[in-house]
């Protein structure tokens, strides 16, 4: 399945409890888009979070994303990864 | 150690081969700076590639793309993942 990495901004000071609740919520939904959130990383300082998934189409992480609760207008696909 | 997440631009077309060349040529020099590029992902499309590393610091990993021909000056640290 194609990958794509997404881009949260906003999130300041994040914290590790706040980033697992969030990545739980998206687990919690995932299927709905047949979508599977695999990773997420995230930086309290710029409020950057940057998940990475497994998904049939950006719009797809998207929709998954929204259901969650965890919009964002940024998902890049990655087609190419090491 | 701490991790990093850094993004190049302008890499559009970039193909498997010269994605693995290139973090070839990371891998090559990381030593001299402490680091250790872990993955990468990168979008053809857009010209976007994402590098995961564990480095001392933000000008550690810059120093190291540096060497190794790959300037990028966005990196974020990205303290928390899951």
């Amino acid at each position: 399945m194609p990958q794509f990495m997404d881009v949260h901004h906003g999130m300041k000071g994040i914290t590790a409890e706040q980033l697992r609740e969030a990545h739980k919520q998206d687990l919690a939904v995932e299927r709905e888009e047949g979508v599977h959130f695999e990773r997420a990383w995230a930086d309290p300082e710029s409020g950057t979070v940057y998940c990475l998934s497994a998904a049939p189409s950006a719009d797809a992480v998207r929709r998954a994303h929204e259901r969650a609760g965890h919009l964002t207008d940024e998902v890049h696909p990655v087609p190419l990864s090491i």
